[in-house]
């Protein structure tokens, strides 16, 4: 069992508004021989993600701010190459959370073995089929209590999460879905592709007027990644007993000082409204009923995905940055080449 | 059975920003003898209540806007005085909606009768027995899902839902109970009444820190009826998982101009909060269940209530001023002289 060098990305500073690469550090980590019970396990796929931007601060939050100095934690899939485990041999696949590496070597307890599915590819474990499609759920059902026949508008929706919103509302029985991107590209593929009724650019001018035509009948729920003036809109256009899912605010993520709220707050008390933030933690007993119901749209040909792919371990930050400006169409992935030779494709 | 003249108000014109005299208007109604199934009644009190302000405004709500020259409607009591319906005999005592008037003759179905309470005035039917008591109740049960051991924070604490608002958590099994008021006596009163734990003057400084050095420990309900400051304060110190009950927003409810909401509304997701808002109209049906324990509590000594009686009908529009000012503790109401005589004390 030979020893291997890892290539890890590390927290080196903690980022005032737009992060930058030297807020990383890339280093090497040698492991030995996995000690008894340890495997070492191989990336394909390395996930980056908004919410990671909110674990780089040192603020309170369900999830704790990332250690400086260590490495990025978040979702990757990969293959043991070296095991001493029995119950995860070499060549299981297998769901974790060590995050930005090449190559891990930890406790078999901290990996999770996945079934191959044949024809799927595995990077949709990281989005469609796993947590993201799980996040969208989540928000849709136990968050904003979507009902059939519901309007829902979808903030961010050609990001990973909103592209799985869209559908799963759909699939759900909403009877109207209306979501916002920032590229003309991006909203043609919202309602091309994604099954949105309507779409709008929210650079395009401003997005209380351009949600307000959209939503000529009003909104009863909000799913919401932006945050800003996108929750000021739906604040505008809220029917009666409306429900937001908030679930990121990208658009306050990068701002350095406290940024005002929406000036229509108090349609949340005329309107009896609920505004529920979430983060997954809280919600991954609802992981079981989601794979069941995900597996069977996706057996059915009912779910649509894209993957922005960014090759190598040391593009890591690269890929991050881009997806903070929103240059991914659906899920941002890290594709990590098998040892010796290049990802396939 | 003679004709009588009553004394009513009417809104002469939308009020903007804060209403002034001229916007009221007082009338004299001629009534001649009640057609089958009607009744005259002679109001003892009138109710004057934060939210007729928002319903002075012509914009969409959960409750329509008054009518511009019509009669102000809103919660009353008093004494049928002319009959001609027999499920509502002279004498008896009724609750309704019929609002600014001190006689009021209508369709005896509009009244509701009520058993008279030995040795508990009327005016309470008009708000820790009445709709204030239930509105404190539902934002704390159905809303704010009050646990036993919760922290919880009420703005605006020394009005009529505030003070309920307190003595309800604590018999519910609140462990803390934080109040804020606009005067020093109030906020005395607040601990020494009413028996919250601590208490502050919101124009004594900033409500961010004062909140943050009464709440230590957090809090995990925030029951609302300022909002601006107040909110944002609270988004500030709630615990993971904390649930606002948004009642009222008086700050607000005068203003000309949107005024931008809290600056903190990210702790929204990354502290699973929950906001709601609610008005009354969507949970009668929790009336009685509140009405029993009220009526418990009651007869045990256990609630303490103040109120600020202003006399006279023509008195109404000041009332409702100086309590949109803050000038009332507790409940304000305007008292009705008995026909020919000076109101008893």
């Amino acid at each position: 069992m030979p020893s291997t060098v890892s290539t890890q990305i590390q927290l080196a500073a903690r980022p005032t508004g737009w992060p930058t690469n030297d807020d990383f550090r890339t280093v090497e980590v040698e492991y030995s021989a996995p000690s008894e019970g340890e495997v070492r396990v191989r990336n394909e796929y390395v996930s980056v993600d908004p919410y990671m931007r909110g674990r780089m601060n040192d603020v309170r939050s369900y999830v704790a701010p990332y250690a400086l100095g260590e490495r990025i934690v978040g979702g990757a899939i990969g293959r043991v190459v070296v095991s001493n485990a029995p119950e995860l041999p070499v060549g299981a696949i297998v769901l974790h959370q060590h995050g930005w590496s090449d190559v891990i070597q930890a406790d078999a307890s901290t990996f999770r073995a996945v079934p191959e599915m044949p024809g799927v590819p595995l990077s949709l474990r990281l989005h469609i089929l796993g947590m993201t499609g799980l996040t969208a759920y989540v928000g849709l059902t136990a968050i904003a209590h979507l009902q059939p026949g519901d309007t829902v508008f979808v903030s961010g929706a050609a990001g990973a999460v909103g592209t799985a919103v869209g559908q799963i509302a759909k699939l759900l029985g909403a009877a109207r879905v209306i979501g916002s991107a920032g590229t003309p590209e991006k909203v043609a593929l919202l309602t091309e592709k994604y099954g949105y009724d309507a779409a709008f650019n929210y650079k395009d001018g401003d997005v209380r007027a351009q949600l307000a035509a959209a939503a000529p009948d009003g909104i009863d729920v909000f799913f919401d990644n932006v945050g800003g003036d996108h929750l000021e809109a739906a604040l505008d256009v809220f029917n009666d007993g409306g429900r937001a899912a908030l679930c990121g605010a990208i658009a306050g993520y990068n701002t350095t000082a406290p940024t005002p709220g929406p000036d229509n707050m108090a349609n949340i008390i005329t309107r009896g409204l609920a505004l529920r933030g979430f983060t997954l933690a809280g919600y991954l007993d609802l992981a079981p009923e989601f794979q069941q119901k995900m597996a069977g749209w996706f057996a059915e040909g009912r779910i649509a995905y894209d993957e922005t792919i960014v090759e190598g371990i040391e593009r890591t930050v690269d890929a991050f940055l881009d997806m903070m400006r929103g240059a991914n169409t659906g899920k941002m992935l890290v594709r990590i080449a098998p040892e010796g030779g290049s990802s396939a494709a």
